[in-house]
């Protein structure tokens, strides 16, 4: 997909909008959040422009999530902290707040607050099975 | 890392123990979350047991996340969801429950009551900077 000039996260890998880069490879930029949920949040972004995950190509996604372990050491090492969230978010339902792809990698420190709500629930008997049949086959399309 | 037997991902996995499977590849399998926090909730489980992100290879990260994209259009055409989050977990502090990487993919409605807590901060002067630089000598080690 062309890149909307007015997509910041576009702007900031072209070198428009200047970020805090920790990390530049050939197709993604690594920068602090500059909103942080914690000290030493960090997003990860590919370069090509794609609003979601879903529009990436399989190769796309490998290329960017290859960084992944080599930035969560980083942070770990950085921050301190004890763990860490990956989290990325597809549609303005899911909390998007820029339509392009991008990974959060989120500090967690003990009783910060932070972290997923969840709400667990229980399939009614019979429930699973017809969601698990219907996945198979959009998977096998 | 061998794979302790007690890791229920793990055995899971190994077809030791039954779960609702959607996909299954040489190195991953995805099945539906038993305790899903929306309907079709997924998880995608690399085969190799690793505790967390930061202990696989860029590879093996590559290697799973590459069947993102086709997970996310099947949940978003089985679930007929809006949107959806990608979440994984690393240490008990951040929410993570079992000792195996996994991704869970989230479907996302509006009024769901899901999602982060979004509790954003600011960096005070010369903040950003010093974890700019931290980092980018974590990186380059």
């Amino acid at each position: 997909m062309a890149a909307p000039t007015s997509c910041i996260f576009c702007r900031i890998a072209g070198g428009a909008v200047p970020a805090k880069f920790v990390l530049q490879t050939e197709g993604a930029v690594a920068f602090l959040d500059s909103g942080p949920l914690a000290e030493g949040h960090l997003l990860l972004v590919p370069k090509t422009h794609a609003a979601r995950l879903e529009e990436m190509t399989p190769d796309a996604v490998a290329e960017i999530t290859r960084l992944l372990p080599a930035l969560a050491r980083a942070l770990l090492q950085v921050t301190g902290a004890e763990g860490f969230n990956v989290l990325q978010n597809n549609g303005a339902v899911s909390g998007q707040s820029v339509d392009h792809v991008h990974f959060h990698l989120i500090p967690r420190r003990s009783g910060d607050g932070l972290g997923y709500r969840w709400l667990a629930g229980q399939y009614p008997p019979g429930r699973a099975e017809d969601l698990q049949e219907r996945y198979r086959r959009a998977l096998s399309g």
